[in-house]
């Protein structure tokens, strides 16, 4: 493999990279994860969307637990080499551990947050009793 | 103004908080860029944005040099309060230093970054022979 790809990346102090998770078909911002170098390999040697989770200090396929993970359509990085932009296809369509489609879910609208999505399933029902 | 909504975002170790800028009528993602607590009391304020320049260290009113400025049309949270995302009307249609429509025009295609879309103007006509 070309490892020259790789090294357009900048990191930051904590060997992190900001990834937009953003469902390819209609163009909603799903989340906002982190992948350090491991991540990124993994997302791209196996087609999905594999993060570094840092409150838990570990590799995150995201959906291991929900079956909620994410296949990878594009992977796209930003003029300055420190951003990714990654699309996907969102399994059960729904990204949030909340049970909603994605994690933008308040809106500020006089001066408050709105919670205008509901929720799509019961995290209990997605997690079990170890609800994230 | 009510401050509650405020207290809503948990900054980061140095005060910030990711921004995810979105074109609103096409759903592109335009850029990734940051706010601190001032930053984000000027946009809301102003209905443009406004981020915090890390590399500048001071409030960036987007557009104020190349006038490719970001009217503001929406504003939401995420579930664990630590990224926003901000829908906006980019004016002149272009988001990027580099003079094209939105940051993340380099996609990974068989491990190779591949430009895949053009400079909609030259940047030297945008900033004058100022380019950052």
């Amino acid at each position: 493999m070309n490892a020259d790809w790789i090294n357009a990346i900048k990191w930051n102090a904590e060997g992190l990279v900001p990834v937009i998770a953003q469902e390819d078909s209609s163009g909603q911002v799903l989340m906002l994860a982190w992948m350090n170098e491991a991540a990124l390999r993994a997302t791209v040697a196996t087609g999905e969307a594999v993060y570094w989770s840092r409150s838990r200090q570990k590799l995150w396929h995201k959906g291991e637990t929900s079956g909620h993970s994410q296949r990878v359509k594009s992977l796209a990085l930003d003029c300055d080499g420190d951003t990714l932009l990654l699309r996907v296809e969102q399994r059960g369509g729904i990204a949030c551990h909340t049970g909603r489609p994605h994690c933008f879910f308040r809106r500020l609208e006089s001066d408050r947050w709105q919670v205008v999505d509901a929720v799509k399933k019961d995290p209990r029902q997605i997690y079990g009793d170890d609800v994230q």
